[in-house]
């Protein structure tokens, strides 16, 4: 892996914002350009956030320097705490200049929004010669408001992209970046990976790494990630152009002892599935949920166009909503508590009844920190779903503090409706 | 701010994950870290996110040692391309042992995993050891799962703390860390800054940034920090030690003319808020949702406790289960759409009929990206709150994509509640 990885050109990208190096706010620009180099050929090797203190700045851009592509964002502004302009070419031991050209262009912007906001454009020229100023060769990739974006090009056919801060600007730009000389020659270089994505469930990430093993590993061109997300096991391969057979010959022998836990080769998630499965059966779907919430439908209606499968749920947090709303029997509940196999399977068939569904799922479970028990321990969860060809009910112990609970139960939720329609249909057939 | 920065310890924060370096997924680890590290007294001066090439992971954590405090998370798990403590050990200089009492402590957890799952122990083992494998005079946090939080203890009275890259996992041993005698040490160099918070609601980014400028704006010890998350306004004082005075003249001159807005004074989300109003009077909560297909209800319900005001709700996606389950009729359906001020009214005031409710809230638009119409277009939301004191309806039209016009929704439908028992609360003082 180490050996491929090292083939291709290398990436890192620099994000400045003392907002989101303290963590007050999101990154966004730091994985879009880490897609965007790996989309072009480039292996993203690091990013690297820091505030508009200076020593940091620097140091962290002489970091970067090693690589192929440095894909810097922010600090552009006009203000003196807008410092990466000023630090890139102190990192790479350039000269800085004013381009005329730049600052006619800036001067131009600038003396449109003065006039704007009735402001002398004298309190802006300050700003514009600041933005105007530039390392030594570097070709400008055009304004965002009045920073421009920057590509400096570098001995050894490297280079140094500077882009603005707000995500949408920098976006804007980044095609420009990729049409310069200097770039267009780094990329040529590279050919880009292929990707193959696997989505299994019910399998541990210990035995899927084993199997990867005993399949004889990766390498050879073709990158197996392994990955535990979101209480799924995800599976990426990135494949070398030239690997595709090896990539083949991987996926068969990797995954036939995993075929019963393989539920996807896409992107998709479990929820779109369900809703594929219902949709090809003309199915209609619907939802009971106590601990949960209203999680489950939540995720399901996330997908455009889930309106064609989905009629709606029932959120019965209170006992009196599942015996009103679902028609859950009191004794039911008296006899074996809200959290238990006879209440899931009372909830799915309610809400399958009350909302004329085809097929309903239900959750009931204690997702604490408080109303555990000896008996029923914070963890406990049951979910049921009802179709038309039969039905499914689980009983779960899980682990984790109360959003972990919750999340964990949707999944497991869906993918029981999938394993009842999956299986429906592989009878059927 | 820069010299104040200086005085400070620094932490650099290593996050680990092929996936979070190329962008496929979010980091949350990074944020958490850096936003804990400044609320103890550290500086967060770098957050690096780096894959699991051990070359790349080595450099990336050898940059890092320069820090006081290293603060490492992820690749903590079994398998072979997890390979963190390794490295930290690598780059730190210290020879890897294998922990006895860790050992047998991760066995016990993954005897019992094997037991549930009905595999072979033996498939473990491997695993095992290799979890249980520190740097020498490494401290055990404790486990998540089978995976150990460490901290080791460095010259000079600086640290190294390695933590588990689920999010959940790694906010639970966090703590841990905090109380290691080397750790203490370290914070207890620090003078850490006071911390206020500030949430507002419906006024803009612009208008808050305006009114703090006005108030003579920040410094002097009180740093403030302006920004827009989760379709609210939070801002962040960060008050040097000594600068309490300064703070409370800057608090009260800066929110003077926002008064209006300022809903919060701590870090409690709306839904917190509502579900204390709802408590402090006795009232009963439900919901009754279209287009956020369970998201309001799946809020208020993920704050423990939740169910002594949350009785349930309906989600009501199909024009038949509005009429069935929440009793619009079906005549208001067809003459104003299911998107419009009427459908929400009644939706709210069925759902707090039929669940028996003192307060009910409605949301019912266009969450896109198809279903608009240039009468009603995608992001077109209604939302409607009825309770024991009256009633409140709003009519957005929201920017965005699905998701953004989902989440939106459902603060803005939170909100309308706090506003209306707010009021009523105001009303009967």
């Amino acid at each position: 892996m180490l050996a491929r990885a090292r083939e291709r050109p290398r990436a890192v990208v620099v994000v400045t914002g003392s907002e989101l190096v303290r963590g007050e706010r999101t990154d966004l620009n730091g994985p879009f350009l880490a897609r965007e180099a790996l989309k072009h050929g480039l292996e993203p090797a690091r990013i690297a956030i820091v505030g508009d203190d200076p020593a940091e700045l620097e140091a962290t851009l002489r970091d970067a320097l090693d690589a192929d592509a440095v894909l810097v964002s922010g600090g552009l502004g006009p203000t003196h705490d807008d410092r990466t302009v000023e630090m890139v070419a102190r990192a790479l031991g350039l000269e800085l200049v004013v381009d005329p050209d730049l600052e006619a262009q800036i001067e131009a912007v600038s003396r449109a929004a003065a006039e704007r906001m009735r402001r002398d454009y004298a309190q802006f020229a300050p700003g514009v010669t600041k933005q105007a100023t530039k390392p030594v060769g570097a070709l400008s990739l055009g304004l965002a408001g009045t920073a421009p974006g920057l590509l400096i090009p570098r001995e050894g056919g490297r280079v140094v992209v500077v882009l603005p801060g707000p995500p949408g600007e920098l976006q804007r730009l980044w095609p420009n970046a990729l049409q310069v000389e200097a770039f267009r020659e780094l990329l040529a270089r590279t050919r880009a990976p292929g990707r193959r994505v696997f989505r299994l469930f019910g399998v541990s990430e210990s035995a899927v790494a084993r199997a990867l093993a005993d399949a004889g590993g990766d390498g050879d061109g073709v990158e197996a990630t392994i990955c535990a997300r979101d209480f799924e096991i995800h599976v990426d391969f990135v494949v070398d152009p030239g690997a595709e057979a090896r990539a083949d010959e991987l996926e068969a022998s990797f995954f036939a002892p995993l075929q019963e836990w393989l539920y996807g080769r896409d992107e998709r998630g479990v929820e779109e599935h369900v809703l594929e499965l219902c949709r090809a059966r003309g199915l209609k779907l619907a939802t009971a949920e106590s601990c949960t919430g209203g999680l489950v439908a939540a995720r399901l209606t996330s997908i455009p166009g889930s309106s064609d499968v989905v009629l709606g749920g029932v959120v019965a947090y209170a006992n009196e909503v599942k015996e009103r709303e679902l028609g859950v029997p009191a004794a039911l509940l008296v006899e074996h508590g809200a959290v238990s196999a006879e209440v899931a399977e009372a909830m799915a068939r309610g809400a399958r009844e009350r909302l004329h569904a085809d097929v309903a799922v239900s959750v009931t479970g204690i997702a604490g920190p408080d109303g555990g028990s000896e008996e029923k321990p914070v963890g406990l969860v049951y979910c049921h779903v009802s179709g038309p060809d039969g039905e499914l009910g689980r009983e779960l112990t899980l682990p984790g503090d109360r959003g972990a609970i919750r999340a964990r139960s949707v999944v497991i939720a869906l993918h029981l409706v999938r394993t009842l329609l999956t299986r429906s249909h592989d009878q059927a057939v």
